[in-house]
């Protein structure tokens, strides 16, 4: 299989900037379809990665998968776009196609899932290399349509903050009559926010801190509780259907079980490892409240989700950075110093 | 409200054993039956309201809430039973009847529900006492039929052991295409397996013991793996669509989420208190996998329940005691050395 060499920026080392780099892929097979990437964003995940947090980075690290591109070549097999088309890639860039999660359009639980950076390419001996890249060569079948109305800059963040909350709303049946409560204000939590007030939901924002209020309620929540005040979390126990949990690190979450309807769930979606404290079965038999997890989302799913996007004016809040102040934006994203979310102006890899 | 005194066995203290005392209840209002107590099962929470495990009892304590008994009473309003039925009371014997939860029949989650035992008797300033007593007085609402064709004494534990297993497999729609697995195999395991295997699910039992092999297979499991022996919990990884945990204590549940299937849930209905260790997020969220407590079940789920064990000829597997061996039968089952359930046989009061 032939390969090509791009322009990208990316980590050598877990300790090392992110910098130039040049990276190879291979060239587009008759499914595949390259695109110029045009805007990326900046996920907590990337920063994981650089960093090796979670253990199993493998350098050079190439990340990015928030992306938005322009299509500039397909495979002769490829159906569903052509060149000069506006798409998107996700989190994820293959599957094994044939399991029961993938049958299910459940791809992000596929055991043999292809991360868009950091697994393994299938075509080749080469990792995958995410879109901190000029270019991308992916399967047509995880690539996206995306709606003609929306700013492209502010869909990139749709592609895994905004399905990574979109899944399990739609898992767990949010719509009008739903009382959604969301954990948190970041990428994430500002994302769950807008599609479940589009849902119809009443939305409750948790946050330990008052400055996120005027934010939130601009972003379409109902109101705010803050967590640390004992009478406001009194007032919402037994309440929620749904808690979307988006604290990207250790944390109680028993506070938030007693704000649980009898029946009602909540998805953690930002945090992986133990939960410390411990879990309290307690309020959990005695209301039968559920905890569960959720990853990202499926092809199918993230297609509904540009769709419902479209049709309700929905993109991420963003600040437009250049590929060269990646670093400088890590350190800002630590301290939670984005509203919402960072995406990369790909045209700054040229200059 | 008239009162009257009858005979029952209880506990006056934390530190005092289970002896004869003299109780009061309420005579039986035009709504209420009274039952002639025949069989009494002893439940785990029986001991531990007993000994104040909980910190909230309220002594004297006369535990006992899986209730056989028969009609020797009813009041003018009483339209569902007559003298000389044959009858159940379990866990429940009242509850707001208004709230959401009392509405869609899940009476064990009202705010307001009236245990058995350890209650607050809503008709008078009494608390209210169990079965383990001559007779009992409930609304007719909380009294359950029973089908003709099985064992009195067998018939006891599904008010508790049964309903508290059953309500799970519903709730989580377990049938014929359902694969189960049960941890733990006491009063509530062997009802599960009974139960789940009857509903033509595949059952597995998970257990730390090789000489629970036998007895699981007997019951209706389809398999049994050791939960010590990591080679047979590797090949059950990724398996199950619920779980349904009786295991009593705190205990590492992470080794059971692994062998979740996607979108499957382990369900504690055992064990009251924080989970220890901690519970970590990462097979939760990469497998979108679940883990719920659930409480009991609600009268008309009791009601199917006793039906469904009427037309499979599902009993509880008792050992029957006299209401005077009652301490010398908690020591016994403090050690796991009952198959799998003591019941009273209460004629044995009058001795």
């Amino acid at each position: 299989m032939k390969v090509k060499n791009i322009k990208a920026y990316g980590a050598e080392a877990s300790d090392a900037a992110v910098e130039p780099l040049e990276i190879k892929r291979r060239e587009a097979t008759p499914k595949d379809v390259e695109l110029e990437i045009l805007y990326c964003g900046v996920c907590h995940s990337d920063l994981h990665f650089v960093r090796n947090d979670w253990g199993f980075s493998v350098y050079p690290v190439v990340p990015g998968h928030e992306i938005v591109g322009k299509v500039i070549n397909v495979g002769a097999e490829v159906s569903k776009f052509k060149n000069g088309d506006i798409v998107a890639v996700g989190c994820l860039v293959d599957s094994c196609r044939s399991c029961g999660n993938c049958k299910k359009d459940l791809e992000q639980y596929c055991p043999e899932w292809v991360g868009t950076y950091g697994s393994h390419d299938k075509h080749l001996d080469l990792p995958t290399f995410g879109g901190y890249s000029e270019s991308i060569v992916v399967d047509e079948h995880f690539v996206l349509t995306i709606p003609k109305n929306l700013d492209l800059a502010g869909i990139a963040p749709i592609l895994c903050a905004g399905i990574t909350t979109w899944s399990p709303l739609r898992k767990w049946n949010v719509g009008k009559n739903s009382k959604v409560a969301v954990v948190g204000l970041g990428g994430l939590g500002h994302m769950a926010i807008k599609l479940a007030s589009a849902l119809g939901a009443h939305v409750t924002l948790i946050s330990r801190s008052p400055n996120k209020i005027k934010d939130a309620m601009d972003l379409g929540a109902d109101q705010v509780v803050i967590s640390t005040d004992e009478a406001q979390m009194e007032k919402v126990q037994n309440n929620f259907d749904v808690i979307i949990d988006t604290v990207p690190y250790a944390h109680d979450i028993n506070p938030y079980i007693g704000t649980l309807s009898t029946d009602g769930t909540l998805v953690l979606v930002g945090y992986l490892g133990p939960l410390d404290p411990m879990l309290n079965s307690i309020p959990m038999i005695m209301g039968r409240k559920t905890v569960a997890g959720s990853l990202i989302g499926g092809i199918a799913e993230t297609q509904e989700l540009l769709d419902f996007c479209g049709e309700h004016n929905i993109i991420s809040e963003v600040e437009i950075i250049k590929i060269q102040d990646i670093n400088e934006a890590y350190e800002r994203m630590l301290k939670s110093d984005v509203h919402y979310r960072f995406v990369i102006d790909m045209a700054s890899l040229k200059s």
